[in-house]
């Protein structure tokens, strides 16, 4: 079983709301010297057979139409663990 | 300015019924082959300076006390991207 990660985040130029708030209060509890912070979703697939060229293709396409918005969000996809 | 990512995860004990939702949706939708899939949250944070152990401490006090339930979720910290 391999480990695939898809790491969604907002595109640079979508504003991010739930990262602001992050960023505000870090100075508040005592943490200085975040310039900027931005909130995305992080998803572990773990992933039965080879993770070969076709399955982290059919990997990105349902990262595309289903894990991540493409209109405001970009993803990455990368291969975590290799198959044991 | 370098970037310093941290990784939020449900921990495995915990039951996680965003990533059940997107396993179940996954044949529905033409993927087959994923055994699980779990969701948790990536916070990317720009932090000014340069990322010495002492930043690195910092960064995982507000992982802990912030930015995960250390109750019910497991976080990493890693450096990204060094500082340019």
């Amino acid at each position: 079983m391999a480990r695939v990660v898809v790491d969604v985040m907002l595109k640079p130029e979508i504003l991010d709301p739930q990262g602001q708030a992050v960023q505000r209060a870090l100075p508040r509890l005592g943490f200085t010297g975040i310039a900027d912070v931005r909130q995305g979703k992080r998803f572990e697939l773990e992933v039965e057979g080879p993770v070969d060229d076709a399955a982290l293709a059919r990997i990105r396409e349902a990262a595309e139409t289903f894990l991540a918005n493409t209109v405001i969000e970009d993803f990455t996809v990368r291969v975590e663990e290799a198959a044991k």
